[in-house]
């Protein structure tokens, strides 16, 4: 305990969300586009001895669908590409009641856009006509995507980085709302970008 | 050791869902109408030594929605009602995975059926006029419902039982098809009415 805590105290494990590169509100800390950021954050994050960097494979490959020219080998090898160890192990039960609940909540709202979208009540506006149908067919997916998946989990990446930040005892750098909300519940501090920055440079 | 799995030998333990007493296609083994099929049961019960029934309080409390002359205390004092111990203990973090996988797909197949029923699609089919509002929304929801509900954990009562089951080391006494699907992944076994009715007068 007592050698462990001390390790602890002067390695800082950090666990990156592909958000943290790829996003556009995200990114600009790093640079302008998902290859320049992560090419920055690799060339900052070189010599800092006192901080360690993790990805889950899985969300790697999924940065890498937004890399045009992907660093080698070499050159991400800080980047430790490492899965949860605790596929068979446990998550708090509550937090799958939580899941749960707030999936039940989402069909109801996916369900209410349905219906605001469908025929009858378009008729009842009056606006069949007037509307054009690729228009509606975008709304629509808009809004449904946005009420059933947005401040959720939805991936298997997405628990894979809660998953390896719990093990780890690390933080997990991400602006992703459903993580944050997520990683909150396992008790997991969530960093954004910009502190991350603060982080690298204070290191 | 010894001990415990000498006493589980000799008692089995069964969690009961509301759908032996209330699914129509269910509870015909015990009664005609959710009342007489609980009364029945509660008869059947008695004496059985080497037998324990448990209900949730939460799945005990949305059964007696469904009953009209609810049983006193005493008559039912044979079903122990036991919520789950496991709220703070672990849930095998691979059953979160397919929880979310199983979530990610239903979300999709509502979009789908969502687009399905709205005014572009019925424009094109040229059913606008021929069509009855009331009609589409009734036939949206009941697509919807069974494409986003139908084979899933989608209720806290639900988790409840499959707790309450793996809590215990039980068998679930269940005609729910998600429930069942479920459970088995945590290696629970299930029983419809038809078998549970089997082992009571087996015992």
């Amino acid at each position: 305990m007592g050698e462990k805590s001390q390790k602890e105290s002067v390695t800082l494990r950090v666990v990156l969300d592909t958000s943290i590169f790829v996003n556009p509100d995200s990114r600009f800390v790093f640079g302008k586009s998902p290859d320049e950021a992560f090419i920055n954050f690799l060339k900052e994050i070189k010599g800092k001895n006192k901080l360690s960097f993790f990805m889950p494979p899985s969300v790697y490959r999924e940065l890498l669908n937004f890399i045009e020219a992907p660093p080698t080998l070499k050159e991400t090898v800080a980047i430790r590409k490492q899965p949860p160890s605790s596929y068979e192990s446990g998550v708090p039960a509550i937090m799958v009641y939580e899941l749960i609940e707030e999936i039940r909540s989402r069909i109801n709202k996916g369900l209410r856009i349905a219906e605001k979208y469908s025929l009858k009540k378009l008729k009842e506006e009056g606006g069949i006509q007037k509307r054009n149908g690729e228009e509606i067919i975008k709304n629509l997916r808009q809004e449904y995507r946005t009420a059933l998946r947005e401040g959720i989990i939805d991936s298997k990446e997405d628990f894979d980085l809660i998953l390896l930040a719990k093990d780890l005892g690390g933080i997990l750098a991400t602006s992703d709302k459903g993580l944050i909300k997520w990683a909150s519940k396992l008790g997991i501090s969530c960093v954004d970008s910009g502190e991350l920055k603060e982080i690298i440079l204070g290191h």
